[in-house]
């Protein structure tokens, strides 16, 4: 896959923090940590939410949810730069494996099955 | 932003999901809970080691880490699809936002000011 | 509250680690990450399935989920031990504080009411 | 194990949702995303501690962590309470099985065997 937007945001993210000097943070361990707090505000968002309700978001909700996934974007951006992972490679390969693990024939509209799913 | 590559794969993720019934368990709100659930799993590889340790991952390690990011794409670039959120137009403005609230030449090498920044 | 039970387990616990000699390992920030990381193995369970079905678990499952409860209750101890806080003490002040936020007769039903609630 | 304070504490979470008519929002599917996301809230201020930090935090951010403790204590007190768990004795039997599983003179200071304990 070509990874130039990604190459590209993640050099954004490295000036970003070399400008501020803020490299010593961003140990992989904290950036995994800012990840998951940033996932937390996403799950905030629905957690009273009827699953119906999770799917007819407004704007001004969506518009708040929009920001907190940019957020976790930003640091699972950051944290595959630092550890030199090529993310979309990554995720290319894994939807490979579930695409085998999981045929369509088989599977299909089984939650059981899909409860084993992960 | 050009989003081709993202598109694509948020295509290839619909085609997944409709190849086998499971658009059903895909709502935003269950979406937003297997996210955390990924997430967790690249915080429990990281949980037990220091800082300077999780910047010095061998190989397998490496592997193994590599495949739980996939999974937290995988889900946030689904969740964001979902939500018709287009998510690095998302991120892009919120680093945007960040580079304005952070002046590098005020915040530079302060942990204090960077324990408040969110 | 009389706290004599979790006392005496939060006791138990600081032998465990000292017996192993991992006291080390339990700074408050990792057991944060061990907490993160045993909650979302409960949240696990529940990802795909309905709010009808989360409240109808069979036995097998109800004793899986009894497992990650104790976990995440054993590192929520732990860590309240290690930063010298009284959970139990706690968690009665902020129950009176939430009960005063939130008077009965005024969010009663509402759900944006409750939506709001935090 | 004796649970006569958790019971009567689960019996004012119980009374507390009651009169607020909120049982409808407390399935235990939502209950363990409000609980992940009163963790995450821990985790946000140890995230950019170093471990040393996190072992000295000064008495105004003991106190901000110690609300969100009591945030999380209340969800999982609340959580076991609707799936008819008790808390206690799972946490027992649980550090039983852990007590058994690893030997002191067996993984004592070793960080190879910590990091594969669970």
């Amino acid at each position: 896959m070509n990874n130039k937007i990604i190459n590209e945001f993640s050099e954004r993210l490295r000036q970003f923090a070399a400008d501020r000097d803020w490299e010593k943070f961003h140990s992989p361990k904290n950036i995994s940590m800012a990840l998951s707090v940033e996932v937390a505000e996403i799950v905030e968002h629905f957690q009273w939410l009827t699953e119906q309700q999770s799917r007819e978001l407004d704007n001004d909700k969506k518009g708040e949810v929009s920001q907190e996934l940019a957020d976790a974007f930003i640091y699972l951006v950051r944290l595959a730069d630092q550890l030199d992972i090529d993310l979309l490679a990554a995720a290319d390969q894994k939807l490979q494996i579930n695409e085998a693990k999981y045929p369509a024939d088989r599977v299909r509209g089984s939650s059981k099955k899909y409860t084993q799913y992960k």
